[in-house]
């Protein structure tokens, strides 16, 4: 276990030190719910500001050209795929996880009309498990969602499997998928693959193209801090885009949605798995987030990643007996760190009362993210520290901490 | 035909006077595209701001309550509610047009499982005919979209007609139905009506729950002034909340989203037709854009919107040869005029070079919007004035304003 002056020299010497500067990071504050929402870019705000100030307010309907708001799903696109491993003209950024998983389920399930199972795992994220069901019911043809243990996935690729659909990192516990096996393992078994980089996409490597995933949804908003709700996005493997097609289109995924024409023509390319208009505010604030990507590198990245979760685990475990959920080895394990603790919720209150954020998931689960790009060695020493003080002294235990019940 | 004087003196009368000062108008310019994007309202920058700054970068996750992020979809949709007589908890903000359209257009279909065809009209807006396509295609069990002209909609809706699907107001020509006797006949014929409310809210009176109306979908950054590519909305009458269950569905649907339940379960009510997380910055920039409609009677505007089309109306065929595109009374009207025009593209560009700012719509559509709440009398003067100078002096006929293609 480091001490917490190791932990400042990690600082030191840390690569990605510049980074930090380029977030708001409230005072006093050590944040660790990046995972959930990202802090804000400085770069950010200012982009908003012109977008509304500027953009909407002077140059109105004239901005889809000269302010470039038609091209943004895909310029945000194509930084975003540099680190998850896309290629250009893979990725286009527009609605949310949950729309744009509906698009590539149902796309996959169409080019797999004998096979009626679409395979994933407990650890799934809800929504897309949602989707995935209401699917499945307004179908009504005998395509029917399968759920096993994350550990039990590879085996039950059968030759009924139509689409494996899966998270890669497990929003409570950080447990990480093998995507390459399980994608190699699903092409074995004539399977297509749709994986959810929600947790991934900003914070661990990811190489779609070197593992050849079929399909891939992500969100903006986590670790690349794009603003709250911003949109989703959507990749699909260049050699299936001409064949890949939705059922959920529109004008924006027409081959030419300014010809106005009454029947659909879908977009050659990635194209077409955008739909209506999309919120242009967020879309501006999520580009200049992305901005401050272009000189990063993912294996730095992912390597202080694991040097933060490892700080934490190992200060938490010396100090309490609190038990950790899911891996503790960086290879199978997300950004973030998980602890199964008991009156968590209480627990998790009390953090915050000390300005230290993190976020509790039922049932038991206290979640601290660490994001590489501006969280500190030292943060997540002094994190473990006041989690395993307020344990010790039990300051969780008040009324008003033990009442609320969060939804965030 | 009004004079300019008279424009003036209707102005000085104008009980919705008071509006414009709430909208941020370009120095110098005639804005007559709201029908596309609306102005700024200056109540939208601040809140804007307020949400980046305040909520995004100091208070993070804990915006969703404390600054009531959770329920903007339900308060927005409430003051949306009032402006097309939806009543309160049954419209809801989220997602975007063409998603919604496919949320209802599946939910009704499903209620209607021995009928197959959706009835549209050729004025309906292309991107909700390609929602229709898309959902046909998908299903393969004999669904089918029928469109015909919009004055042959009624005789249409026959036995086999599962939904009628329309936009209320022409995107190009302005022509309104008659939604309540349209409404009638659907419902005396066994089929489910979706209208489109792109063109109508914030312009025009809608009363959907006094004509009945099953569904209806519309859009925030025109009339309404929510920010460009603010979320679409989505309403379901009260007597179909609980039976009207959308293909596409996501945990901000779901009856506990918090509890991350692995089963889908929908919420009793509007609440079903949410799906995934929306993007906070619109959602910020469209409630402050509705509060400015909290003391607004939709008579008031809906007779200015008709006054202002006709003073344009009146102003071009007395000074130009064009010919209006679509009705000539307001009943019959949306709150946008039209005119066909050769070398349409080129005329609205030199409209544009004289900070009059309409719209072109292939074939040959000029198109120019009247927002009740900022536009006065004598800019719809001003704009026929200045349109009739430019056809007279051919001020159109350069290689520049003639060579370009429009988008938007």
């Amino acid at each position: 276990m480091l001490t917490r002056d190791q932990c400042l020299e990690l600082d030191r010497n840390d690569p990605l030190r510049h980074l930090r500067d380029r977030y708001h990071v409230p005072d006093g504050m050590i944040y660790l719910d990046g995972n959930s929402l990202g802090l804000m870019p400085k770069a950010a705000r200012d982009r908003v500001r012109k977008a509304v100030e500027q953009e909407w307010a002077e140059d109105l309907i004239t901005s889809w050209n000269k302010h470039g708001w038609f091209r943004l799903p895909h310029t945000i696109g194509d930084k975003i795929a540099r680190l998850v491993g896309a290629g250009e003209g893979n990725l286009v950024v527009t609605d949310t996880i949950s729309v744009n998983m509906f698009k590539v389920l149902g796309a996959a399930l169409a080019m797999r009309p004998d096979r009626k199972v679409i395979l994933s795992d407990t650890g799934d994220f809800p929504s897309d498990l949602y989707v995935a069901q209401g699917f499945a019911r307004f179908m009504s043809n005998g395509t029917q969602l399968k759920t096993v243990a994350p550990e039990a996935v590879v085996d039950a690729i059968t030759s009924d499997v139509a689409v494996v659909m899966l998270t890669d990192v497990d929003y409570r516990t950080s447990r990480r998928h093998d995507m390459a096996a399980i994608t190699r393992k699903a092409h074995d078994s004539g399977a297509l693959i749709i994986w959810d980089l929600a947790h991934s996409a900003g914070a661990l490597p990811v190489d779609l193209l070197g593992i050849g995933a079929d399909f891939a949804v992500g969100c903006t908003y986590k670790y690349l801090n794009g603003s709250p709700g911003s949109p989703g996005f959507v990749f699909v493997h260049p050699t299936l885009q001409k064949q890949a097609m939705p059922p959920l289109v529109g004008w924006f995924g027409h081959a030419e949605p300014f010809a106005f024409d009454t029947q659909f023509t879908p977009s050659a390319g990635i194209s077409r798995m955008q739909c209506g208009t999309q919120a242009v505010l967020s879309l501006q604030a999520l580009d200049a987030a992305l901005d401050q990507w272009s000189d990063v590198d993912m294996q730095a990245i992912s390597s202080k990643a694991h040097a933060l979760g490892t700080i934490f685990i190992d200060a938490v475990e010396a100090s309490s007996s609190l038990t950790l959920a899911g891996p503790r080895t960086m290879s199978t394990r997300g950004s973030h760190v998980s602890f199964h603790c008991q009156n968590g919720y209480a627990v998790m209150q009390a953090m915050i009362a000390q300005r230290i954020i993190g976020d509790f998931r039922a049932p038991d689960i206290i979640r601290f993210g660490f994001a590489p790009s501006y969280n500190t060695h030292v943060e997540a020493f002094d994190a473990a520290s006041a989690l395993c003080r307020i344990l010790r002294d039990k300051s969780w235990d008040r009324p008003d901490y033990l009442a609320k019940k969060t939804v965030t």
